[in-house]
């Protein structure tokens, strides 16, 4: 049985709590395999954290190329006595697909992979289905065991990877469930990034009696938070809403009321849009503060490294083709979306446009996590449907 | 012998380091008893501090009333064989008289001690030197053994004490060591008050990527701490330097940056001069503090206690007589000043006019604390000339 239901019942079996695979990519190249995929299965290592296996496979030789991202790993059950069922039973009850990973995103991978292996019975084994003679297109699975967790030997070694071996990808589907309420409602088109700092001001440590021989931080800092987080960084985009700087903290801890103190510090988080990149925000902040500072306080802000880029896949005949085959199955037509937390796709969009969409993400990372049985056999019709449309 | 000198070597003998005693409220008793004084030893008691000696002693019954105040306790001697001669030996060495409580204060006590024998034997054992018939005057001794560290059982409670008993003083002289360089250069006549407080701003605690559900303190309390600290409390008065309020830390706390905190709090402490009681002050904050909240930031200060309330001794016949007196011995007009930290005289500001002045105190809580014995002369000489003007 290769339809999406038996594939995700045979994935949720595989209690694979990251960092553990469990079998799970096993089930996946056993699959492909047979269906004509060249698949790699890769390890990847760093010191602190545990190894990780991680699945790429493909089919064709040549473009266009889509390639459907996942990850086969889950978060744990937390307390199995309260579920309905076994957590890793993958039992269906009353339509339902219960089950750890049945919307985060084994339910997903299952209707991609059924998807593709329909799509190549009905075209002969080939990708595509125009009859051109140039290129038979390519379709690759890009699956991880390292998302859910500190996500560092997973997706973005696994592109590296690829890289170096030549892997080209022209489009990328990220089955991450992308729904809020109902199967079509959302397409997540991108992702604001996140940026992290501290500001620090140096002043002259000194006695509350002769302020004249010292200089406090701490009307300072307060002047530069007010002036760097006081008027908004943009006012959004065609795909964003507004970037937006938070102060999290400021702090002295200094506990004699008769001292002035020498350093106070402030840490901030900013969320921001396509109208920046990593470099040209940190400039605007930097910016402010040495506008505010003049010529008298002493400031200085130290970045926090960060791998969360603001990306975004812009509307065109991509997102076009799967708003369309989601309007055909589900009869809604899908917002294209950037809002919410971060996912793997934020590394994928250094390589190539990538869209989200899969099931309903309501009870991800619940008790009782499900999905209704429809739900996989109109996501995988979706699937089929893009598919149809990208080879057409 | 009762002169300054011996006076002073037999206070130093006792090594009284706050609370004990060591017979250093004796010595006096003894000298006073014998000149006339009627002398109580009063104890006081407190829950978590030593128990510490005091002594009130009095000649007269009626007004005008002067009081000599000061402290037989001493800091510790610090590193004992550092010292050029025994801390507690009183030991005279080119002309200096060397010890702990040299000039801080058991000198300046001495002084005082020696004047007012001098006085009484050259008036017939009466204060008043005028020959008028209605009252005779009276002299007294404020003296304890609790001012250099808690200050808990020492002047603020004996003058509650003397003050049940019915006890009234015109004019007070506190025998600290005021003077900067050298002796005539100053009398204290005041001392700025000092209040400290803490700023609460409440927000609503949220998540960064979704700033309108939350409402961010951070920004918040430092627009609070530039508006309150930003402009001078007042310009000065003709006693005092200007008023000075000092944010001494702001602290949040929030170690995750995901997160927009609930609460932010900033310490301040404030030195204010005779513009404003204590009331006054707390209030022009809080209207501050209330303007720049407007309708929209919730906001409030908890003040801490405080018993460092401001006073002065304004000039006038009092201060005059005592910088004519120390104009005769040292040629030297003093300046009234209000600078430099805190002592007794906050207590007694509340009951009578006080003014300091006593020895010089640069070697002051310092190993080989000295003074010229010619000093003690010339303070012995100035304490005379203040009483002959203040009885004549």
């Amino acid at each position: 049985m290769t339809d999406a239901l038996s594939i995700a019942r045979d994935l949720i079996r595989c209690p694979s709590v990251t960092p553990t695979d469990a079998g799970a990519l096993g089930v996946l190249e056993k699959l492909l395999t047979e269906a004509g995929f060249t698949c790699h299965r890769v390890t990847f290592s760093e010191a602190g954290t545990a190894d990780v296996d991680n699945l790429y496979a493909r089919i064709g030789t040549d473009g266009p190329h889509i390639t459907f991202a996942g990850h086969t790993d889950v978060v744990p059950p937390g307390d199995e006595s309260a579920w309905s069922v076994g957590a890793f039973s993958g039992e269906v009850k009353d339509g339902f697909l219960h089950g750890r990973g049945a919307v985060d995103m084994k339910g997903g991978i299952a209707c991609s992979v059924a998807a593709v292996l329909e799509h190549l019975a009905a075209n002969g084994g080939k990708p595509r289905t125009d009859g051109q003679e140039s290129g038979s297109g390519s379709i690759s699975f890009l699956i991880t065991g390292d998302e859910e967790d500190v996500s560092i030997n997973g997706t973005i070694k696994l592109l590296q990877w690829a890289a170096e071996r030549g892997e080209k990808f022209d489009h990328c589907v990220l089955g991450e469930p992308s729904n809020v309420e109902t199967l079509g409602d959302t397409i997540k088109v991108g992702r604001r990034g996140s940026q992290s700092g501290t500001l620090y001001v140096d002043g002259v440590q000194g006695h509350v009696a002769y302020p004249h021989r010292a200089a406090n931080p701490v009307p300072d800092i307060s002047r530069l938070i007010v002036a760097i987080s006081d008027e908004p960084l943009d006012h959004g985009s065609a795909q964003f809403q507004a970037s937006n700087l938070e102060f999290t903290s400021v702090d002295v801890g200094n506990t004699a009321n008769n001292v002035i103190p020498g350093q106070a510090r402030a840490k901030f988080n900013i969320r921001y849009n396509d109208n920046h990149t990593q470099a040209s925000l940190r400039a605007l902040v930097e910016e402010r503060m040495t506008k505010a500072c003049g010529n008298r306080i002493r400031a200085r802000i130290v970045w926090e490294p960060s791998n969360s880029n603001v990306f975004v896949t812009k509307p065109g005949p991509f997102t076009d083709l799967a708003v369309s085959a989601i309007e055909e199955v589900t009869g809604r037509k899908p917002e294209l979306s950037t809002s919410g937390g971060t996912s793997d796709a934020r590394f994928i969009s250094s390589y190539c446009p990538v869209i989200e969409f899969g099931l309903v993400g309501q009870t991800m990372h619940q008790i009782d996590e499900r999905t209704p049985v429809a739900d996989l056999e109109k996501l995988t019709k979706v699937y089929a449907g893009i598919l149809q449309r990208y080879f057409g």
